[in-house]
């Protein structure tokens, strides 16, 4: 990890770079986990401030399948294509997919593995395939706030392993609040 | 990109090539965008004509829960293992899932990041995780007529990213028409 | 094939010898089918005897959706890990996401492509996004097999490829139990 962690960011900041020269337009202060995959339209992208993007996440901007029906005189001209914009103060979990058209948030979640067809509404948790929304942000926050366990803040930036193998972890995984 | 596009359509060719010395049967005019994970079985699929493959498409075609109880005496011989066929005029999307035993199509699309468990009709858009039956292509065809916005068709063939930036995009994402 | 498998074995062997160095904990009888994700914090994962885990698996034991609500003086020391159990004669299908928080088994199966937002219990197949149970491993090993063809079971062990040509492959996908 030691060299990994480095190279990674590297690597991360070059791709925004260029996708940035291909149109891509996002914040200065969002935090990347690898690279998305940004598709054939990045200039249709748009990603506001304070979003963080988990690993693996894909950005959908055409519909291909209009190859289906394409060649029928009555579609010839069809073409599908959406914007995709990820409003300010947003998270986008790991393996999440963003179909063309959808808009998402401001300080919203799009949780792990969920492929969004429709916009997710602002202050929301949305999840799963089709994602819809599970909870609201306020909730989720004060879920989380109940399930955090008493530990020592200093200790846990100083050793994190120490800390989390250490403390009774109550939280359950996000779609099962208590 | 404009040396990645030749290089990846010579490496899908290579591949493909070589699955058809494993067994994969596949009409030569279909379009893969990268190369799908076709499992340790690929003579058990088959692929017809006028098949459109995006990214990221998965392959299942041996059931290998058999593990859970194959050391029992009962179920021994156990072997779990389904031919999957997709049927002429079929769109696969980006990042799904095929499962043993499923035949789609023809004339099917398959939604992005869908996990297809049961076989898909003919004529129909599915999604989804058990992916389901969302419209029939009559209805998408038609919902992304209506969604298309007025654009220079000449102009799109030569500067894709000036219409794209210019027009309204309408179009939603896919499970929504309207 | 014949150089990447014993390739690939290797790979995957040194892999787990690090990750254990890392914290995992995972009995010596498991079979993987390529390296799973753990994440960060792969001393949160306990994986029992006798699991089998395919290809593309990835363990969560992070939430970072707080990364929304964190920077609220009430929320600032929210943490959200969780502890990920896979106890004994367990089966993690092609692509599943486990989240946080999360125990499955003993003697359960995860479905291909599925996302485990909530424990699965003992002695059931879990398929979908998010994951439920679809069916016991009871009615899963009778459906499989009712299911499993008549075949030469000395043939199969040396020419898989040809039994499986041969045989009617009566075997439907994994949700579809007749």
């Amino acid at each position: 990890m030691s060299l990994f962690g480095p190279l990674l960011h590297a690597w991360v900041k070059l791709r925004i770079a260029l996708l940035r020269g291909e149109g891509l337009t996002v914040a200065d202060d969002c935090r990347f986990h690898g690279v998305p995959a940004f598709g054939s339209e990045p200039y249709l992208i748009t990603i506001g401030k304070h979003v963080a993007i988990a690993a693996n996440v894909t950005f959908i901007t055409h519909d291909g399948g209009t190859h289906v029906f394409r060649e029928q005189e009555r579609y010839k001209d069809v073409i599908k294509y959406g914007r995709i914009k990820v409003l300010d103060n947003c998270v986008l979990g790991y393996g999440a997919t963003i179909l063309p058209g959808v808009t998402i948030g401001p300080n919203s979640v799009v949780g792990a593995g969920a492929v969004v067809t429709r916009s997710v509404p602002p202050n929301v948790l949305a999840a799963g395939n089709p994602a819809k929304p599970v909870m609201t942000i306020n909730q989720y926050a004060e879920w989380s706030l109940a399930s955090t366990p008493s530990y020592d803040v200093q200790e846990y930036l100083t050793d994190k392993r120490s800390v989390l193998e250490k403390i009774t972890v109550k939280g359950a995984a996000r779609a099962e609040p208590k």
